[in-house]
């Protein structure tokens, strides 16, 4: 609490995922307060095909 | 927004969530206005060994 | 089987959402095959100064 | 009608989910009341790469 | 983690959400193993009027 | 893309989201690329009341 879900395209390295996690943590306890022990992030990584945005498939989309 | 989230089976074809990604973002626009590009659809695959319905998961039930 | 989670702006009608789940139940049916009792959809209201789009929220764009 | 997510690091045996969600269903409608078939549960597996807990992937802790 | 989301008609008192949420955390430590405290569950009302099932809202089945 | 799902108790000032989108935006794109305007972010207020962790709601929690 709070807990933080991250969508997005797969292919994001592990580096990039370490330091978003670490970044958002910090920016979320400066800006609520408490503990940093108290923020848990979880990346959802999509496939392109699994995502569309007005009703095209990304894998779809030039 | 909106953002759509569609959880199903796995072993949905490509052509199968195209369409369906085509349809809802159709009828989206169609009841609540607003343009298709800002109607995101996501799907989220499940196994059936990761769904239980009736407390029984769907790769037991006969 | 399948889920539908909606995210949308509140102050929708009901009857903007009633006419959208049957529409979208019935593309999904027409689409997937499966039958029109186990589509599930699930309407969230958002409000504009929960919904952030550039890292600006909604109830401060112009 | 519950719906219930379970998110869980990957790794645990199809014998682990088959159980808990017979266990969480029985407890849910000995609970709520309504019937077992009413409960559907989805777990998601997540990797430990992509899951953090103050600010640090659970794949970079001791 | 695990983190577990419960979607449920509003109405359910403060006792069934207390009782339920022991009740969980429990079969899922028997289950699962780890301790009690890393078990999040978190409690999701829905409207009967923002849930559909078979393309119709329950607010509207009989 | 990304979408970002942010829950967190209920109590906190249009100021604290307002900044805590703008950050987690910035953080976003420094780390991932791509443009402030494709990172979108929703606030999940939750109740104490609906947030238990070691089996005990928050709400009663000493």
């Amino acid at each position: 609490m709070p807990t933080i879900h991250i969508e997005l395209f797969e292919g994001r390295t592990p580096e990039q995922k370490r330091d978003l996690a670490k970044a958002i943590t910090e920016v979320t306890v400066q800006t609520l307060g408490g503990s940093a022990e108290s923020v848990d992030i979880i990346f959802v990584d999509v496939k392109r095909q699994d995502w569309a945005t007005g009703g095209v498939l990304w894998s779809e989309r030039k």
